[in-house]
Formats: C-alpha cells, sequence, structure tokens
C-alpha cells in the first residue's frame, strides 16, 4: 500500500496507540476523583500537559486538550466571539478556510456577526493589503490557517502577527492543523493567541486534538460543565487519547527537522516527475508552501476517475479536503485562486507523511503516467 | 483493589480496547476519503452506526457519535436552545443536573434565555405538579436526567414525557449517563427527542458517547465543518473510540437484565449493612432509585477522612460528583433535597458495576466499619 492522503488523516504510530492501551488500562480512574487512583490519573494528566506544553514551547496552563481540529476551530472562534462580543462583532477570516472554520463563522453570522472573508490570489494566498484594508476598530477576531490543507500555500501569518502586536484588542486564531511539524511556528514569540492542532494528523489517537491558549484570552466554553482544562473545555479527560497523542507529539518533533527536508526532498522529486507527464498543472506554488502537499491537474481526466484508477495499484491519493470530498463540484480553494472550472475538476491532492520513501513516489509517478496515458486515450 | 466509584468512571472492557487497537490499525482512513480505504471505513462506520441504533431501539439516522456526556449534554440543550429560538426562549430543566447541564443552562441565560429550575422534594425528585405549573406556551426546551449521579434518583421522565407528547412544540432532552443500562428507558416509544449517554460509563473507551437525535429535532451544531454525522457533528471521525464504544454497548446490552438483578442485591446488601453501622444515614431513596448507587453519611466524619481511609484497604469510593469533587463545600444536590449542610459533608457515594463482587460489598461494609469506629474515636 502507497498511502499518500496524509493530509486527510495519518496512520497512527504504534507508539502511540500502545500508550493509549496501557493508560487505558493502568490509569482509568477519573482525574478528577478524590481518592489516589484519581490522583493517579490526574498525575499523569498533569504530566502530560507539561510535556505538551514543554514540546510546543508554550506554557502548561495555555494546553487545552481537545477532540480534534474541528473542536478546536469552534472553540477558538465562536469562543473568542462570544467571550468579546461586547468589545465590538467584525470579523476577519480568508475565504480558503478549511470547512470547520468557514461554517462556525456562517453561524456566527446568524448571531449577528459581520465576517470579512479575505481573497486570494492565483496562489491561494490572502495579502497583507487585503488584511490592512479590511481590519477595523471593531475587529474582535482574525482567524487565518497556516497552510492550506488542499494545495499547501502557507498565508502571512507573521506579517499580520507582527500587525496585532499592536493590536492588542484582537485575538489572534490560527488554523494550524496542516502546518504543524511540516511548516513551523514558534508560538510563544508570536502574537498568535489561539491555535489548533489535531491529534490525528500526526499519527496520533483519533479524536485528540490541542487548542493553545494564551495565558489571559478569554473562550466562551462550547462544553461547560464540572470545569476541566481549566474552564475552557468540560468533561471527563479522554486521558489515553491525551497520552497517546502527546506520545506521537513527541516522536514527530524529535523528527522535525530531518523530517521536514525529507519531505521537501519528496516533493522535488514529485514536481520533477510530474513535469514529465504531459498536461499536469502543478497548483501548490513553488515557494511559500508546505512540504507535504503537492495539488495537481491532469488535464482531460476528472479526479475521481484517476483515484480509484490508482487505487487499483494500492496507491491513495485524494480528490479535494476529504471531509467536503463527497460533495460534487470543484473545490472551492482552487476556485478561488481563480482556477479554471473544468481544471479544478481535475485536480487531485498528494500529500506525504516523514514515512513517505522515494520508492513509493517512483511507483506513484509511474502508475500515474500509465494511467493517465490510457484513460487520456479512452476519453479522448 | 475494590473500585465502587463506577458513577465517576468505569473500567473498559479489554474487548473494547482489543476493538479500539484493531480499527486504529487497519481502519485508519478517513471515513470522507474517497479511494477505497476511506470506502472501508466509512462502511464500519456505517455498520457501527446500525449496530448502535439497533441495540438501543432507534434509527440509524438518529445516532449522533458525540466525545462523552458533556458534549451531548451540550449539543443537546445548547443546540436546540439556539435551533429553536425564533419559537421562544422559556427553558426547564432541574435543580440537580449534572454540571454539564446546569452550566449551559447558564450560559444561555447570559444569551437571553429564560431558565426555570425546577425544586426538588427530601428525595431529590422533582414533582410533575411544578414541572406543569412551570410549563408556558413559549418553552421550548424541557431538559431532565433520568438517574441522579450522586444519589442514583430516578426522575418522573415518563410522566413529563407523557405530557409533552401533546406538546409538539416542546424538544425533551434527556441526561440518561447514569441511567443508561441501569434503569432502562425505551426511547422509540417515548416523547424524547433527545438522549445523551456516555461511553465510559459502561466500560467503553474515554472520549466516546452517543446523542440520539429523533428524526426530525433540529440542533443548531457546536461543531461545525465538514458536515459528517449528518451535519450534527463536523469533525474526522473517531473510529476506533466508536467501534470500541459500540462494542461496549452491545456487551453492556447482552448483560443488561441479569446485571440489573445483580445490582440490585448488591444494593439490598449494602443496604442491610450500612444500617448495622452507627450514624450511617442513606440518602438515596429505598424505592425509584438506580440499582448502583448508595450515597450515605457517615455522622461525625469528613466524607474526604473516609475516601482516604478506606484507599488505605485500596477500596475506591466517592464524596460527591466526580467533576465538583475538589470544590470545596457539601454536595449542592444533597442541600438541594433538604440535607442539612454539616451532614451533607459526611456523604460518600457507593457506586458499582455488573462486575462488582458480593465478597467485594463484605469487605467494603466491614472496613467501613472500623474505619467510622477509629475515626469517630480520634474525632470524639
Ligand atoms: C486545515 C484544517 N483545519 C481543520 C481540520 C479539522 O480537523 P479534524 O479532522 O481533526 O476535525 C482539518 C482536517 O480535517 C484541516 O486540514
Ligand atoms: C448525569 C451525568 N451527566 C453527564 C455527565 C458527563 O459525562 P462525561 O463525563 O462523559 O462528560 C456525567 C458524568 O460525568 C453524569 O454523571
Amino acid at each position: 500500500m502507497i498511502y499518500l492522503d496524509n493530509s486527510a488523516t495519518t496512520k497512527p504510530y504504534a507508539e502511540a496507540l500502545d500508550t493509549h492501551r496501557t493508560v487505558s488500562e493502568q490509569f482509568f480512574a477519573n482525574p478528577s476523583s478524590l481518592h489516589k487512583l484519581g490522583g493517579k490519573s490526574e498525575a499523569l494528566l498533569s504530566r502530560s500537559r507539561e510535556l505538551a506544553a514543554s514540546l510546543l514551547g508554550v506554557d502548561k496552563k495555555e494546553i487545552v486538550f481537545t477532540s480534534g481540529g474541528t473542536e478546536g476551530n469552534n472553540l477558538a472562534i465562536k469562543g473568542a466571539a462570544l467571550a468579546y462580543r461586547r468589545r465590538g462583532r467584525h470579523l476577519i477570516t480568508t475565504s480558503v478556510e478549511h470547512a470547520s472554520a468557514l461554517n462556525a463563522f456562517r453561524q456566527l453570522e446568524k448571531l449577528g456577526f459581520e465576517v470579512t472573508y479575505l481573497p486570494v490570489d492565483h496562489e491561494g494566498r490572502v495579502s497583507f493589503k487585503d488584511f490592512i484594508q479590511a481590519y477595523r476598530d471593531d475587529t474582535i477576531l482574525v482567524s487565518i490557517m497556516h497552510v492550506n490543507n488542499e494545495v499547501g500555500t502557507i498565508q502571512p501569518i507573521r506579517e499580520i502577527g507582527e500587525f496585532l502586536k499592536t493590536h492588542p484588542t484582537t485575538v489572534f486564531h490560527v488554523d494550524h492543523v496542516q502546518g504543524f511539524a511540516k511548516v513551523p511556528l514558534r508560538l510563544a514569540e508570536s502574537s498568535i493567541d489561539l491555535c489548533t492542532i489535531s491529534g490525528h494528523k500526526f499519527h496520533g489517537p483519533k479524536g485528540t486534538g490541542i487548542l493553545y491558549v494564551r495565558s489571559g484570552a478569554l473562550l466562551s466554553p462550547l462544553f461547560s460543565g464540572g470545569g476541566q482544562e481549566s474552564q475552557r473545555r468540560s468533561g471527563t479527560e479522554n486521558l489515553p487519547g491525551i497520552c497517546g497523542m502527546v506520545k506521537a507529539l513527541r516522536m514527530t518533533l524529535e523528527r522535525e527537522k530531518e523530517g521536514i527536508l525529507h519531505l521537501t526532498a519528496l516533493q522535488n522529486k514529485l514536481r520533477d516527475g510530474l513535469s514529465q507527464i504531459g498536461g499536469a498543472v502543478i497548483h501548490t506554488p513553488r515557494t511559500g508552501s508546505a512540504p507535504h502537499i503537492v495539488n495537481v491537474s491532469l488535464e482531460g481526466i476528472k479526479s475521481e476517475v484517476l483515484v480509484h484508477a490508482l487505487e487499483e495499484n494500492d496507491i491513495f491519493v485524494s480528490t479535494k479536503s476529504a471531509c467536503s470530498s463527497k460533495d460534487s463540484g470543484a473545490s472551492s480553494v482552487l476556485l478561488a485562486m481563480g482556477v479554471p472550472e473544468n481544471e479544478a475538476e481535475e485536480a487531485i491532492r498528494i500529500s506525504t507523511a516523514f514515512e513517505t520513501t522515494p520508492e513509493e513516489i517512483d511507483a506513484f509517478l509511474s502508475a500515474l503516467s500509465v494511467h493517465t496515458r490510457q484513460l487520456k486515450r479512452v476519453m479522448g
């Protein structure tokens, strides 16, 4: 099997699953229970929080464990908008966010908030100028993804962050789900107040994630209740999931530097190979993009057809964002970039992981070359 | 180890953890991915949903997989209140709900909703008369727990449900987290629209749960995004957690009948034994309560002291609700029942599981008897 759909989800590390199992068996008590069994769970939770914080270079009080990226984005966006609604009602985001951010904004519009969706250029990037033009005195929240999940484009988080440093009445949220361990962000030195990551995107167990919440930033919780996670996310903690995720976090960050170099080499190989396949148009920009994603259209071949052709070789790539892959129609991200509709309907996303090998890329390229030739003959 | 804190959380079944592991390894792909690996995950998700639905006697479209009871309660309460806010602004609940329901209502009050918190009698039960008096034409949501998590009292869900059958403009939510497989509810024949259960309370993996949503009932989602769970709960599915939970659901329901008889026998044994310990006042009503919870005050001994004394014998019981067990002060449920404050501060909760043995209850009773005598001597 050649799995090249790592932006949709990753195969969990065996070590992370081992941790999940051990903790499920040996630390099953509720961390909130007063007895020493509860105390043992509480101590482990606290150690996991400290470890996660030190790996991310932040304070342990700034870590909120969640059930994933969608929860993180919804908690950050709705939580901040509701918490600061008396200060203003204007919010800024982009037109190429993941559905979990975009649809949170749509819900807020129904509650009376006003949202500016920044446009993107042909590389899928928002411009600092457009951002400055949209920014107002009553802008309480800016939410921008770091790396786009469909094309890999990196957004100007640093530039926007610099501006927001001097505008402390605006909360800055970054969806770092695709950027994590691919395009490093230094949270502590940035002016990012809220940052979402998702466990299953870096080989952690499903159903896990972290929302970084800078100390002092307020959130109206999505889950109120027993007051866990310092009142920001109530509910009996998924301790096995948390520990499994922190294990994967550590393993991933230990390999981050060499991993990124490796991904970059794979991407170059992929680009070279694709350039030799007739009719391939790469949408992922050559500079200012993440190393693990290549989005490419193969002229004359619908993306679905190609995905199913490749799976005959046990090779797995995707069409667009996994969660919208069953909606018909072209990717809204590519359309926002100005890609013509027919070309957008021919786009596939290849997304690699630290474990992907050059041999797998070769095998993918030769299968792709065979299929494109055959399919074009059939279709032409 | 004698674990008598099953209302806080349970030890997961090995079989549920095996399922979690297998699914993590063999069905790791995103169910939304178009390729056949995604299709395999999607098919398994769909089979799990069908199985859960048939075990609960409902339709598969009525199952929403969540991360636990706190999410279920928040999604049901806030989701329904926001979805039906144009119809009315009045909500009814009780003064003895779990914090995850109570605090959701507090948040809704801040958004302009009006909430009636029904009082309870000395057994912890709301009266149908009080409910009828509180009910108004603009009541859009009634949310009542089935079994109280601290004292085990069963609420008059059936009576209230009968009334609401003829008042279809009101949504009826039941927090069934403690009642599930202890005090059966037949969802299909009831007029319950929304019903919360939590996986870790019946030996499933942590971080799992189900919200039953009757077809036609609307919810404003807490997690918007990719549209998973028929738009009611977006986010990449925690498939290993879902499958592990459904495994535990099946195992639990297969043993439900004998299990409940067993719990009842244990409770009788416990009551008999406690009645022979001087100064024991049982708060759990003799009739109309769940079989797995006994709440008892030991005169003159603070609950914390007793919890820690018992843990020396490797016996684990709790003070009050796990999530508020670290707040100082007496249980708000016992106070609402009219238990005097000093007596409420002496309450412990013993909660059993199908696996609890009569021998464990004997061992608990003899340890309790020794400790109460010793502690009274020390304190007196
Ligand atoms: C950029 C981005 N944000 C958010 C999410 C949502 O994360 P999750 O799948 O953990 O809910 C995803 C992935 O689906 C993503 O790619
Ligand atoms: C009655 C009741 N409702 C809701 C909850 C919350 O469930 P969870 O711990 O899964 O968030 C609990 C347990 O904590 C409970 O006992």
